[in-house]
Parts: C-alpha cells; structure tokens; sequence
C-alpha cells in the first residue's frame, strides 16, 4: 500500500531528543525551543517567534492577543480545518465565512470587503496547499478598515508572496500574526508541534505573558522584573524540549526536503497534465509553491469517489479534504445563508494524492499511471 | 549546587521515543497514547481517560466540558498555580477564591458553603503536595448544591484518600473530572504533560470531541458515523506520541520512583523533626502521602528568606511556592476583599526542599545538617 503520507526523518530526530533528555530540562523554553525560534525569525524575517503544542494554540493564542470579545467578528474562508475557526469560537466570535477563489481553495479576496461590518476585527487568510492568498488586497482592505490580519500559515511554511512592491516576502510575515504546524503531515514536522510568528511588535510581551500562562516569567528570568505571578489571562502554549529537539533535525534538513518535495511535485504535474478531465492547482504569479501537496479538482463527487476507489483498489491511498464549514453539524444553524459554491466545489472534487519525501519514482509511475488509465476507460 | 529539582530518566524513554518514531506515528492518539491512558484507568479506576499536552489543556477541557458561561463562578483555592484559575478564567468565570486550612494549604473545606450563591458552578480542590482535601466534605456539599467538583491533581498521581464508607479511592477517581501533571518537576514526568480524568460518564462522550478539535473523528475511525465534520468547540489537547512514548517509561517504573521518593521524605522527616522553629507538613488521617514534595513552614517571611539565602550560599537550591493569586497583579482588583490568612501564610513561610528521585544520603545529610546549624544560631 502507498500511504497517503509518511513521516520523513532525517535520522537526528532521536540524537537531538536525547541530548535534550540528557541536558535535563525537559520543559518548555529551553535550548531547543530558543533555538528552532531564532532559525526561523532569521530565515523567514518574522518578528517575535514563539513555539507551541500546536498551530491550534498559536490561532488560540492570536484570538487572546488581539482580544477577540463575544461579538467580535472575524472572515476567514470556509475551505479551511476547524481550528482556524475553533480558535476564535472559544473566545466568543462570531466567524464569518467567505468563499473560496474560483480556481483555487484559497479566500477569495475580492468578497471580503462585502463582509466587513462595525462588528469585523480581523481577517484569517489561509494560505492552503502553502499557495499565498494576495495579500497586498487583504492587507490594504486589513489597513482601510482598521482590523488585524493573522495568517493561517499552516501549510506554508518556506513559501513566499511577492507583493506590488516586487519584494518576496515569506507567508507568515506580513499580517500582525501568523500561525504554523508541525503536525506530521507537514513539511517539515514534530509529530504535534506549532508556533506563533508576531510580526506586529505591540503584540511582543503580552505573547511571551500569554504562552507562560498568564504570568510574567520570562521577564522575571531576564532581571527585567523582581516579582513573577499571575498578570493576565493565559495557558500553557509552550511544547516540551522533546519537540523543539526534534524539531531542529527536521529544520537542519529544511533545503534537502523542499527540493525533494518538489521534484515530486513536478513529476506529478509533468506526468498528469494532458488529462482534460480534471484541473491542477493554479499557483499565482505572486506565489511560490512549497511543495505541501498534489491535488487534483475532479469532475465531480462521483467521479472524485470512484477515482478514491480505484485507486485503493489498487493500494493507493487518496483523501479529499476540508468539508466546507459553514454546512458543518456545528455551523449550519449559525450560517447567514449565503452560498459559498466555490468552498462546496473543493469540499467535493478535491483529490489530494501521496505526497511525502520517500515517495518513489516508481511509486509515482504507479500513482499516475493508474489516474491515466482511469481516465482512459 | 544541589538543585531543586532534577528530572529523573529510567533509562527506556529514548528507547520508546524510538520505538514511536520507527512505527512512524507521531501525532496524537497513537500507541503509546492509548497504552497510557489504559494504564490510568486500570490501576487508579479512573473513567475514561485522556492525555493532554499540560494540566492546564486538561483543566481547559474541563472548564469546556461543564459548559462554563460568563458570570459562572468557581470556588478554588487561593494558593495555587494560575492554571487552576486561568482555565476557567478563560471561558468568563467568575473566580471566588477560598482559603487554605491552618494546618495545610489545600482548600479549607468548612469555608465552602459560606461561598456558594445561585450562580456557583464547580467546586475545584486542590490535592497539594498530592495530599488529599477532604472529598467526602466537598463531595457532599457538591451535590447538595449540584455543582460540579474538578480535582486538580497536578501533584497527586498514587495518591489515595479514605473516606467515611472507609473505601480508599485515589485521588483523582473521585471527583466528576480531575486534571493531573507530567511537568518535568512531578514524580512521573514527560517534560510537558497532561491528563484529563473523566469519571462522570455524561461527559465521556463531548471529552473525546473537545479533545479532537471539535470533530467527532474518533467516533468516526471506531465507524460509529458515517461522516467526520465539526461538531463542537474543541482544541488541540492531543500530545505527540513523543510526550506519552517518554511518559510510558516512567509509569512501568512508577512503583520503584514512589518508593524512592518516600524514602527521601521520610528521611528529612526525621532528621529535622527534633526542630521546633518550624512546622511541617501534616498529612490528615484519611490521606496517603505520595511524596511529591517536602516542605516546611517558617516562622515568618524573615525567617524563611535567611534560610533560603542560607542554603544557597551552601550550594543547596530551595524555593518558596505560590503567591496568593487573590492578591495577584491580575486578580487584586477583582477579589472581593475577603481576607485569606491562611493562604497569605503561605505565601510567605513555606519553603520547599530538593526533592528529586537522585537526592542522595549525603545530600540530604548535608541539607539537613545545615538547617539544624542555622537554627542552632
């Protein structure tokens, strides 16, 4: 069987993690964590970089930070996971949710002015697949309207957004916010594993307060104050030094796996694409492509199902993805109504396939070999 | 320097650690998760139990799980730790905090009923020092006024209370849910760490939901529905198979780890017992001692930081503990103005001693010789 995905090691995970056992400190912000947060403040020019248990604890501690109060209001597409909308729930907001660009999952920016009310305070880009959202519009639209801009960076880290001004910029260092996963699934992992990029830098000490739980001990462990105790809201958001520890293997290797991971991309793109039945992710000119996943849009539900099939007949394993969330159980009843028939299209044709770094070239003569003759029945 | 603490290893955690990396399951509620949460149950006869990512995450959940609304107010201890409180905190309540007993700095149980009004939702004791509250008291008045009990067990693990019926029952196994700690300072540990207890079943159920982000995934994987969507609130409370790999090692050496730290506490027992400048820890009739710390109680604020200064001037780390979160920078304005003495006394005079599986003789020779010369002045 072709999985659909599989951790890659690099072979230092264990050494790193057993250094980290041997130092004896195993709890949150020790070497390992300062560490993995300087590589990416330096690499990716983000601003204050904080590592958490999850990309759900950085989007949770974005809602905390930009006081998101019962009422407030916050866009963000509905083509996304349940944390990117969960994050803000538990603080009380209500979630509008916008629709996706017709060729691509990603928010579609034109329709967000629309949405905006007295009551908006913040829009979540989710830069899906690691493909930017333009974010030259949703920053102008962030700026005319007052409101903050946290990216869901999820998928995309090592991906970047050239804006009107010819810079490249790395995603996840242009909103005020920007959260990341390092879920297994991801490009670079730690089984659990997440982090908070803090790009605006009035945001800087209230972070480090809310990811020590409420408390000021960061700055009391710097000299900078002579009492630590509870000074405001908080949880802990800090992962254990086994995490960062294995972290850092993966983010040494970072280079080795992006080049990988592309080349398998683009074998999957030069191998499918005089198929006219089913349409390949578009990446805009103002984007680059981090590799974190093939998809295909198929024709249909039905066509999408039986593809699945076949190929898991044939021991490969495909997935769909997101269900559009405003038709979820939890949100249908909460929906205003609107169609979102671009988020409802992905939610049915979008076919993600095997994508991981041991992926073989015969693995994929196989994977696309077999989506041909599908095709060609 | 003879530290505070120091995390004790068995020797098997980088052993599973590899283990889990090999079976190439990395993310949450993997094998050693379920092995885990099985050894829980079993030995302890907790409900449904669930590992976290830190006792806060657990405490979160709880404060999920009873529905708390703004306005709710939950009675805990004022001497605590600012998770206790912050995880309620967060979801709108109202803390009222109690004081400590005279002789002990868990909750001072005849102190509750006066604190109960229409809107008091959950009674959360504190097992401090893994010393049992009196749960047949709180228990009782839990039901008279149908509230809900939360232990927070963050140092409780093996530990036992005996009640009335003279059944001995461990704590954490008798409240509606309990949130235990695997920090790197408890007496099993995996760095950061957590674990939800479940034992009303109405919430077994909404647990695994929360636990799971808000999806009924593991419903879904166990095919007991049809279809894996967004059906609540929820977080990512899931540890990485890392944290419960490491965590797995510790528990098959739980029983050896209990025996040594007892050991260790009885030996400073007795070789300061003979000094009447200070008290020491009680442990109530209907309570197991579980050796989680040692502490004694100084006769004044003076007094305790001259000994502190003293020991580590002798290279001997030892630390007060929490400061009446009543009085806290973030609560002082909230608190109604009740004076808690006995909590304000323990902020002030009580002082914890090294205690970690490693101590030696002669550490705790020279720890114990030192504080009878000092107050031999």
């Amino acid at each position: 069987m072709i999985p659909f995905n599989k951790p890659y090691l690099t072979g230092k995970e264990t050494h790193y993690i057993y250094d980290a056992v041997n130092a004896g400190k195993l709890s949150g912000n020790g070497k390992y964590t300062q560490r993995c947060q300087e590589f990416f403040k330096e690499r990716y020019g983000f601003g204050k970089c904080l590592m958490t248990t999850s990309c759900t604890d950085a989007l949770e501690m974005a809602a905390i930070l930009i006081n998101i109060e019962p009422g407030d209001e916050v866009i963000m597409p509905s083509f996304t996971f349940v944390s990117t909308a969960n994050a803000f729930v538990l603080r009380g907001a209500k979630i509008v949710f916008a629709d996706s660009r017709a060729d691509h999952p990603g928010i579609d920016e034109s329709s967000l002015e629309s949405l905006i009310t007295a009551k908006t305070k913040a829009i979540v880009p989710v830069h899906y697949a690691g493909v930017a959202c333009d974010m030259d519009k949703i920053m102008d639209l962030a700026e005319k309207h007052n409101l903050f801009v946290i990216e869901d960076a999820a998928q995309a880290i090592d991906s970047y957004y050239t804006g009107k001004d010819g810079v490249r910029r790395a995603l996840g260092s242009i909103g005020h916010l920007a959260a990341f996963s390092f879920h297994e699934t991801k490009n670079i992992i730690s089984g659990e594993g997440g982090m908070l990029a803090i790009n605006d830098e009035q945001f800087e000490k209230r972070a480090e307060i809310i990811w020590e739980k409420g408390t000021n001990r960061s700055a009391f462990f710097r000299g900078e104050t002579d009492k630590y105790g509870w000074v405001d809201v908080g949880s802990s958001f800090l992962p254990s030094e086994l995490i960062t520890a294995f972290l850092w293997a993966q983010l040494e290797n970072l280079d080795n796996i992006q080049v990988k991971r592309k080349d398998i991309w683009h074998a999957y793109s030069d191998k499918l694409k005089n198929l006219s039945n089913i349409s390949f992710p578009i990446v805009p000119d103002f984007s680059t492509n981090n590799a974190h996943m093939f998809y295909l849009v198929c024709e249909n539900i039905d066509d999408r199902t039986n593809l699945i099939k076949y190929l898991r007949d044939n021991e490969i394993l495909s997935v769909f993805h997101y269900l559009s969330l405003h038709k979820s159980p939890f949100f249908v009843e909460k929906h205003d109504g609107r169609e979102l028939k671009n988020s409802d299209n992905f939610t049915d044709r979008l076919l993600r396939l095997p994508m991981f770094y041991e992926l073989t070239d015969s693995d994929l003569d196989k994977i696309t070999s077999l989506i041909q003759k599908f095709y060609s029945f």
